[in-house]
């Protein structure tokens, strides 16, 4: 029987079957909502036959561009499920269905660069009969507007393909928009990790901050230091990620208009880089003897700071991003003589690496003095309004994490408070609301591995990733984002992604992964 | 960055590496823990070509049992998962190995009827070189006694199969150990349930409850009534059950010792009812006028009656267990005249079958008379130790659901709250101890479907199945279970069930079903 008060009220299910069966026939289901959206009910039929992408003639990508040129294939797949399934075949013979084609205009070239900060992901999209224009500034923002595009078409109860005329005017409220994964409390396989890449994608995230080594183990390869793996993974030729399975999330997520962010967290957290590096932690003391056990990293021998610059050359080296996340969280001062060793710790650091640097919060709590560059993650649930104030007021860019924790799960649709939160609602100047960058999506690995990731993301995840793109004012009420947002579930089954259910209900194409 | 706490310090994931890479050579790892176990150190080696099970001279149960024979092809793939993959031919190179035969000796024959609540499950295993004995009174008990068998066997780290010289006497504590999907709130497909009938054998479970109908849907294929699911389910043909499917869950449950007790839960939660089944369902009224809504099935006329006998027929002929779930629980009275109603209506359904009956807790608070042997189930979580009380004092017996409700999930290790129940542990007489039979995990359906519904169960649920088998006194310590736990949820693993992780660490094989 049922025990969740008011979901099990009959009435309550009986309103939301009907949301559930009219979804089809809705059409403004984009997700994230896009900043301007304009449909008229007249709708125009589409026949995997008599469909194209073409490049506009203006545009200064053409064929052979890698990027769209991929994800021209992967998205007419997506468009037409059934079609790719052989079943579109009897549609060709309905010869009133004209030909349509999506034509692509980018500004910029760029086809075999990686996005960054600064890329452009705006676009328009205009949808009228028999054809669709498609105007981007980069091949990041004609990524983004094919995933509008996709999530417009729909099936009516025939199977045949319909989209709206459409006018669409888009671009993300903030530049970053970060996924946390966890490869060190679980080994995530390769093509978890893949697939949480495409599932980024249809939801617009553009940064994988991947949280690849910590205490429990070290799955990162190394080429400079093998051992490193060898003995600090869970296994050194199971639980690892080789140089090329690296080589291939990066590619996969820049096929994707991904950034990958790779996160080396020290001086703590580094409990599984003492079994390969030796004399690279602090041992710890009982009285005068070593205890056997390890603190962070030793900050007082001139090996540590040869080893980590050796680290981060070849860091900087694989991973092209012009971020890397340096840590510096949670450092345990139990073992370590005195606080101001952080401090000089990260100062060593920061002269290290030529790259911008993410920190999370706790550096900046550590000392007075960072390098302006330096971006700060805030991860501490509690408090998190007044450290945005505090730390844009000492004029340090942020990243909001702490509210999006979802790793941390509750029962019923949580997805609401991470969608209620409003990342630049604190006390501060205008100024102060601009140096908040963007926002990340944390799951952290002590009880997720490839048994739950996926259902445990998704539809989960989609919540943060509709706040850091749309318009606030326009997506405040969750009651009235829940259709849209179960219809978006709806079609992440359909793409193959394992996304749990959101409340009673069904979808026409369940999940069949089993 | 991390965030839980006590569980992001170093020792502790140092501890929990070490507990995990150690787990190969723990021989002590049944999951349930039989009622007596001894082990010794000495290890005998196991051959995939040198095996075989046999039925002892004196077994009733002979070659042609379809219960054993069945079992045998499945247990040989679960112990020798390798040889079934072909790697295991190296060993036959290996002389030294000797024939090892598992002899089963079954006292009674029924291989080819049902488990029942009476049926005896007690097993007794001994391993000798060359030689294991498994002797049980029922097919039912030998079934459990190849679980516990299969569970015995490990490999070292070069692959090769042992077992250790092993005494086991071991019985059930309770005769009802139930696991409750719901399959109304979101269909399950066919090979989700099978799939979990499969891991309800590793973990000893006995009873399914098919929770198959609600006010959402009714995925039913009734054959009186047919029109029950064409119009009150989500689809009347991708998400129903139609005969041949319940009669496979039937079976497949059957060859695994596993029960299958129906729900169609009344006079409450009939919504979808209503759809197939005109005039069943009480209008509701705003002051004189049908407000289009609809409460519980109407009581006041006698084609409910009609309707209900012939539908409790078909259910009596299509599930051959003695028993019947009849729900009876959260009746909304805004819409019924008064109470009394569902008094009557449950008595009438009570002569209207002719198996044991169980309800919800509901029911014994509507009435005073209930028949003696209609079991009582108890949902209601606050307060369940007082209505053990209450309803054993009565005289009935009861089933315990309220703290195993584990759809209801939370961070962390919820487990440890489902294994610290006692459910004996309540004032009472040691007669009224005795009228607890049991007791069910309930997974319902609001927040699940095939997406998310094994990692949700497994390993969760093995934390009430070993309260339910095994000996109390010996199970009490949630962190001396810890380890055994572990090592069995990777055993899931191996053997293809999608078990979420219980904390950091890794399995030597992990789950690859993405």
């Amino acid at each position: 029987m049922a025990h969740t008060g008011i979901h099990s009220q009959p009435v309550r299910s009986c309103l939301l079957l009907v949301v559930v069966s009219v979804w089809v026939q809705q059409v403004d289901g984009v997700w994230p909502l896009p900043q301007q959206l304009d449909q008229s009910a007249d709708r125009n039929s589409l026949s995997p036959q008599r469909f194209s992408f073409i490049y506009g003639r203006d545009s200064a990508a053409q064929t052979g561009c890698s990027v769209l040129d991929a994800a021209f294939k992967r998205y007419f797949s997506i468009i037409f499920p059934d079609f790719t399934k052989g079943s579109g075949l009897l549609m060709s013979e309905n010869k009133s269905i004209r030909y349509t084609s999506v034509s692509m205009s980018v500004k910029t070239r760029g086809c075999d660069g990686y996005p960054d900060e600064d890329s452009d992901e705006s676009y328009n999209l205009s949808v009228s009969e028999g054809q669709a224009v498609l105007r981007s500034v980069t091949v990041w923002g004609a990524l983004r507007g094919l995933e509008s595009f996709s999530q417009l078409v729909y099936q009516d109860d025939y199977g045949s393909y319909f989209i709206n005329k459409t006018e669409i005017v888009d671009f993300p409220r903030f530049a970053f928009r970060g996924l946390l994964l966890d490869t060190s409390r679980h080994y995530l396989p390769l093509h978890a990790i893949l697939k949480t890449l495409d599932a980024m994608a249809y939801s617009k995230f553009n940064v994988f901050h991947w949280h690849i080594v910590d205490d429990p183990s070290f799955p990162y390869q190394s080429r400079t230091f093998p051992d490193l793996s060898n003995k600090g993974a869970f296994h050194p030729f199971t639980h690892v990620y080789t140089q090329s399975d690296v080589m291939r999330v990066i590619e996969h997520a820049r096929m994707r208009g991904i950034r990958v962010v790779p996160e080396f967290d020290s001086p703590g957290h580094t409990l599984s880089w003492g079994k390969g590096q030796p004399n690279l932690l602090t041992p710890c003391y009982k009285g005068d003897v070593p205890s056997g056990s390890f603190g962070p990293v030793d900050p007082t021998v001139d090996t540590t700071y040869k080893f980590m610059e050796s680290l981060l050359k070849e860091v900087k080296f694989v991973f092209p991003d012009s971020y890397v996340h340096l840590g510096g969280d949670e450092v345990s001062f139990a073992c370590w003589q005195s606080n101001p060793n952080v401090r000089t710790f990260m100062e060593k650091m920061e002269c290290l690496k030529t790259k911008t640097s993410i920190v999370w919060q706790d550096v900046f709590d550590y000392r007075e003095r960072i390098p302006q560059d330096t971006v700060l993650e805030i991860w501490k649930g509690e408090t998190y309004q007044a450290e945005l104030s505090r730390m844009t007021q000492a004029g340090h860019r942020v990243l909001l994490s702490a509210p999006w924790y979802i790793n941390h799960i509750s029962y019923g649709q949580d997805w609401r408070n991470s969608y209620a939160v409003q990342p630049q609602n604190f006390s501060g100047t205008e100024e102060q609301k601009k140096l908040v960058i963007g926002g990340e999506v944390a799951m952290w690995g002590e009880y997720v591995d490839a048994t739950n990731l996926n259902p445990r993301l998704w539809p989960r995840a989609c919540a943060a990733a509709e706040r850091l793109w749309s318009d606030e004012e326009k997506t405040l009420d969750a009651d009235l984002a829940f259709p849209r947002l179960e219809k978006f579930r709806c079609e992440l089954l359909r793409r193959g992604i394992q996304a749990e259910p959101l409340f009673v209900g069904h979808c026409k194409h369940e999940y069949d992964g089993l």
